[in-house]
């Protein structure tokens, strides 16, 4: 079975946001005033082979919380849609 | 009127991107096998402060060509979330 998998990860609520914060400025420095609070996560998008269908939730949220993510500073979300087995 | 955008960029489909390859092997080295196709994207929220609602999502499609993404080798989507004023 494959299937899609789709990852976002994004600081927690009050780390600092240094690349969020420049990207905020530069924005204002060619004109484009009042966006506030931006953050810059990654969004992550993979194809997974899997014998067993019932665990490859629990796979990615290992691969998350060990690799993909820091889960000290930063939240993870995923999807998981499953295709059909071709 | 206060409006949520959210964005998100990804290296153009045939666009090389190391950064997932590198993730992928790492996935294997560690036990992860059979994940293919990983690519690393940008996912940006933000608010964005506008006078007129119409052209919130002309600005920020703006925002996203001339500043957060790199039209020439990567692709984005927004969405724009309107709130009420408040």
């Amino acid at each position: 079975m494959t299937a899609q998998v789709e990852v976002h990860i994004q600081l927690k609520p009050g780390m600092l946001d240094p690349q969020g914060e420049t990207l905020e400025n530069a924005l204002a420095a060619i004109g484009y005033q009042g966006v506030r609070g931006m953050r810059v996560g990654k969004w992550i998008t993979f194809e997974i082979e899997a014998d067993n269908p019932d665990t490859v939730e629990a796979q990615v949220d290992e691969m998350c919380s060990r690799l993909l993510a820091n889960p000290i500073i930063e939240r993870y979300e995923y999807q998981v849609t499953r295709e059909a087995h071709t």
